[in-house]
């Protein structure tokens, strides 16, 4: 497919506000977890990156923009900075952190999706490499924070079908030739929106079905 | 090395094989973890892929077979809903935990030193390959879901060496022009059957020598 | 840029150095953790490999060196040897695993620079990779190891900003065309001494920044 100016422009501001948020919600972890200043960048950056180098190097785009576009790594940093002068009192940090990290996934499963559709994958491909993007900053996060994933949390509100939803609604936008600054962020802000409706209303996936207790 | 139609439709099966079972070890240990149907399907397909995605990046086969060729993600999906309607219940699940993991193994050293041979790698790096492909999914797994690698747990049964015996087997029968569907499906149920003695009998690799308490 | 022969050979052996002390110390920490002999190879190989890999994967140089050049494996296994037959007791660990992962980290992170630079990354971008280098396997250790990554971690004294130091250093030479086995091991004694003096004098970095608490 073939992107105008437009498009280029909208898929850039929506990455780099994809990384601010996922540089907060880094930062704001490592603040939690009481890192210092160095983990603070360290993690802020491995949240803001990390789900599009993975992307980046699954589709083949290497060096990776975040090693190469320098606005990458100053927006991560900038993040980092932010939190380091001033975060809220650990009792009140859910609410910003929880935020912050849906800002995060809603941006980042519309431009990985972009991305790796603007790299020849199909439709299907395209989607499932945005939730890739959307989740993997999170997931490594948590990793190297010793926290366990969000994404596959036990007590944890839906977090890998918002990304889905926002993966899946901008690669149809993309097939569909109607993908602009105006539709991406909206499909962006309804995967935001579905991720804190379900945080507000405790929606959870179902667990897997429980036999009643019998001899195996 | 050249491919005929033959080894191409093995490896296919083979590799798909694998995946079903690495799918349903991943599923099994979501389950065990109490995960919600959203966790055990991704814990499903990084199990199921997280290995092959490891070989596809670092021969540079991107974007990655699991990401273009939907019948990884249709395999994966299923492991993963067979195990979300049925699954045994927790005291019993250790034994096909055990044995599905053991397919996997056996399965992926195999498909992932072929793979890695037919992108021009030498034997030895082959076998490396392959190792690496049969036990990044669940190394992937275990650190997702919070636990100790299999590969490196304390108490653990001969893992790595397996896979290292089925990958060299592999990779020897290729250098050697005679791997076929039977000659390279021996080589995964040699690997598969060593893994399970294995468990069965408490073989396990030595420890690091210990010196007689003395002053440093 | 352009190496001469002195600076490949120059590369070389610190890159194998930096191989074989990151081995030591993964093969060290698996001696802590009590692996056995199959867990202290894995581990030192990965350690050792760990971050030349993520390096190697994102500046497109695939298969990576550790793959194909047999000697980055034999200098990994060599390391995993050298510490099954013989290893400090365990209370005196500590000071022997923090000089060897010292010593990675001040020679990876003037390889990783070097390389990046070598295809064609500029001097930003080249340091950021010579980071990465360096902390990567040590960061891939403690995340199989079950620790909590060293560069993060909580009491830690400096770390990245000793790499960062010696990135950035042999970034300047390779940029003012003064790169020689003679500078380049400046650079990484340079950050293998930082790190030391950190540790002995525990240099860490600030945390965030506290308010006296006041309601939110």
């Amino acid at each position: 497919m073939d992107f105008g100016a437009a498009q280029l422009i909208a898929f850039d501001v929506l990455d780099l506000l994809g990384a601010f948020a996922f540089g907060l919600s880094g930062a704001l972890v490592a603040v939690r977890r009481d890192f210092d200043v160095v983990g603070i960048a360290v993690l802020a950056c491995c949240t803001a990156f990390g789900g599009g180098l993975i992307r980046d190097v699954l589709i083949g785009d290497v060096p990776p923009a975040a090693f190469t576009d320098l606005r990458y790594l100053g927006t991560a940093l900038l993040a980092a900075l932010v939190v380091f002068l001033w975060h809220p009192p650990e009792r009140v940090q859910r609410v910003p952190l929880t935020v912050v990290d849906a800002m995060g996934l809603g941006l980042y499963c519309v431009t990985g999706a972009v991305k790796a559709a603007s790299f020849g994958l199909g439709p299907v491909p395209a989607t499932l490499m945005g939730v890739t993007t959307a989740v993997g900053g999170g997931m490594l996060r948590d990793l190297l924070a010793g926290l366990q994933p969000s994404v596959l949390r036990r007590d944890s509100e839906l977090y890998a079908l918002p990304a889905l939803a926002g993966a899946g609604a901008a690669s149809l936008l993309l097939h569909a030739g109607v993908f602009t600054w105006w539709t991406g962020a909206l499909a962006a802000l309804g995967a935001f929106v579905l991720r804190l409706l379900a945080v507000r209303f405790h929606w959870s996936a179902p667990r897997a079905l429980r036999r009643p207790e019998e001899p195996f």
